[in-house]
């Protein structure tokens, strides 16, 4: 397919966006640039590579391709506590490329059912490999405002969504759901209380040490607290992998998730931060080992 | 070097951009996302690849590389009438590839110099040829608002800046400078009797096809006042060519760009709009030639 086509089949699929989302996509894709209005106040921004061979095998079915290359980039806004509002895709296809249009549709798709419509993009062909781009826009929570990596204070807990490990080998990596609800909730239930958040792309042992390394302080993992995935049986393997995309957050001690699951959704304290630098695991026996290098790095 | 290094580096030497623009980045490289405040109103979003082998040889010069990654984002700015606010790059670099310092470091440059400060982005290496990504987030004209391709009527007048051609062969495709300032003196003259506009990217003879297509006229070229660049004698070609990024639009008939020249870079009136459809360019024996194929397509 020309490449021409490709483009106004996009702005072709995208003639409604701008009334499915009055006030947000002014103009969509087929033009210069994409306008939208996000009134007044912060937007959050992101963009993130997905390429061939990389973050995806060959083989990968289109759409699981298309949903990771946008779910990556939601993950990050989720990480600041915030909600996507807009995307714009690129797409570098290899000459001869058959599956553009299943592609662009898809990522079209997933970017309406994580919140952010892709409004624009640019596509290209080359001799090389498939490789994907998706920047998002976002705003942070209304209350609470953008939660960086850096807000971690001595004394803080480390908590964790759901369940880690094992993400590559189960194809978790291609199907998880961004935790932008979750972010949100601990946006109004937390609040201030609420000090660092990160999202575990590159491992908890490796993330964790960047939310303390950011935040001037160290961190202790628990390795008995952390939660795996069913099948999952080694916890220092298990933080040391990459792609689990959950959050990882610092919250002020006693702070008020007793509770422990949000609609369904497993919160767990799995360790603190304490004076000083670096991110230890510490195993039942009290054997410390040094994590910070442990994540698989993007 | 590693891309943890390689990202400290850039989130280090991104420190000041928060102080060096107040009210624009408020966290910059280095968080989960960069965080703008665009105010109230709309915002223009683009985003343009740069592939090695494709749009520039493999010999180019990092500074030149890192140059029109961002101008040709810039560029589409500059197409809609608005002013470029920020900026997000991405590099997916060959292993082993020395010149990523350098290379982030111009394209950050670049950023500042165009008016779109990088506030984050994203790096990964694999086996492949080098892969830039810019995108851009700007403003539209204040009081004009963002100039569409969609706006040209029947009788409307097609001009372009500066002079086209050649761009190629001459290197002028590494070394342009986005027609921002004159896109907003555009506006600021001919307020809405300045219809629709683009930039040529991939020639003249497309671009303007475009411009008709989108809305519904067809377009006339007059070859004969096409203003070609020094050393290009063909207009035929030249307006087949691409990469000129000058601006092509359209002008109510009898538009006050008489002067015909803005601050040192001129304005010429090429062509017409008509009822009808296509692109033919029309030389000064009367011969005609449909044109809205023969430019580059990126």
């Amino acid at each position: 397919m020309r490449e021409t086509d490709l483009l106004a089949h996009i702005a072709d699929r995208s003639k409604g966006l701008t009334g499915a989302y009055p006030g947000v996509v002014v103009v969509g894709p087929g033009d210069d640039c994409a306008v939208v209005r996000v009134g007044e106040g912060d937007t959050l921004l992101t963009v993130d590579q997905l390429v061939e061979g990389r973050h995806f095998a060959p083989q990968t079915a289109v759409d699981l391709i298309a949903r990771k290359a946008v779910a990556r980039s939601i993950s990050d806004i989720a990480a600041m506590g915030g909600t996507p509002r807009w995307g714009l895709a690129t797409g570098l296809l290899p000459r001869g490329y058959g599956h553009a249009d299943a592609l662009f549709d898809a990522m079209a798709r997933w970017g309406i059912e994580f919140g952010a419509p892709l409004v624009g993009g640019d596509v290209a062909m080359w001799d090389g490999g498939l490789v994907l781009t998706c920047t998002v826009g976002g705003v942070p929570h209304a209350v609470r405002g953008p939660v960086l990596r850096s807000g971690a204070r001595t004394g803080d807990e480390l908590w964790v969504t759901g369940r880690v490990g094992g993400s590559l080998a189960s194809g978790r990596h291609l199907t998880f759901v961004p935790r932008v609800a979750e972010g949100g909730w601990l946006c109004d239930v937390l609040g201030t209380d609420l000090h660092a958040m990160i999202d575990v792309s590159d491992g908890v042992g490796r993330d964790a040490a960047r939310l303390g390394a950011a935040s001037g302080v160290a961190v202790e993992i628990d390795l008995s607290r952390v939660p795996l995935h069913q099948g999952v049986g080694d916890s220092v393997r298990a933080i040391g992998e990459g792609e689990d995309y959950e959050l990882l957050f610092a919250a002020a001690p006693g702070a008020s998730l007793a509770a422990a699951t949000l609609q369904g959704t497993l919160l767990t304290r799995i360790g603190r931060f304490a004076v000083g630098s670096g991110c230890v695991s510490v195993d039942a026996r009290g054997g410390r080992l040094e994590v910070s290098q442990r994540g698989w790095e993007h």
